[in-house]
């Protein structure tokens, strides 16, 4: 239980992070994040941080050097899901996670890194109206 | 942390299952993704139990139950990344996880969700070898 798992979706990678983020799993996460990187060859990765309600000074270097690594192997990484406590919370203790983008949700997150125009019908707007309107022509 | 985060993806709604799942936490999940079902007006739910290496009656129920609810609300769940450990340790408890559609991972999951024939592009084959002979004909 104690490994992130990482899913591929599409052109990207995902990672939702849910358990604490002790030395031990943010190594693990790094290796494992880079070796799929490679092996699959996309171009994102996204890093959703929805369920945590903490993110100390540990959490935001794991993240940069998440991003610096998937940098380096050419492929972006956004980060999701953050809680408006846990913004405050970063920018009170002055972390202000540099070299890091950020998006509100995974979907906006997709946007971000830039899905190819015939992969947006999948993106359809979130609220219901007019959403029948966005099929395929 | 103790709540499983519902992230959605065009028109999926995809849970990665990474905590243990006791009683409390299991109900929330309940909860929160029918909400979100309903919210959302999705139609697939795609559960990733890749992080789990022991999926017991418990667990095997919950996902029966948000089988159930999910179709309820007109809306397909298919479980994916189940370990091949897991995999035995289910039948052999005689668990074969009645009504639970699964696929290998969530690519396979979506597909099997019925990604509409334009989103294709998006889904490449995995391997690297003869990735172009899948797109759209």
């Amino acid at each position: 239980m104690e490994r992130v798992p990482v899913l591929k979706i599409g052109d990207i990678l995902l990672v939702s992070i849910q358990i604490d983020m002790e030395d031990q799993v943010a190594l693990q996460l790094q290796e494992d994040l880079a070796e799929r990187i490679v092996a699959t060859g996309v171009h994102g990765v996204i890093i959703d941080i929805s369920a945590l309600d903490i993110v100390d000074s540990f959490v935001g270097r794991t993240l940069a050097t998440i991003a610096s690594v998937s940098r380096v192997l050419d492929a972006e990484t956004v980060v999701v899901g953050m809680r408006p406590a846990v913004a405050i919370t970063l920018v009170e203790l002055g972390l202000s996670l540099p070299g890091i983008r950020t998006a509100l949700n995974v979907e906006l997150g997709i946007e971000m890194l830039g899905s190819r125009p015939d992969d947006d019908e999948l993106f359809d707007d979130e609220d219901e109206s007019g959403a029948a309107a966005v099929t395929t022509p």
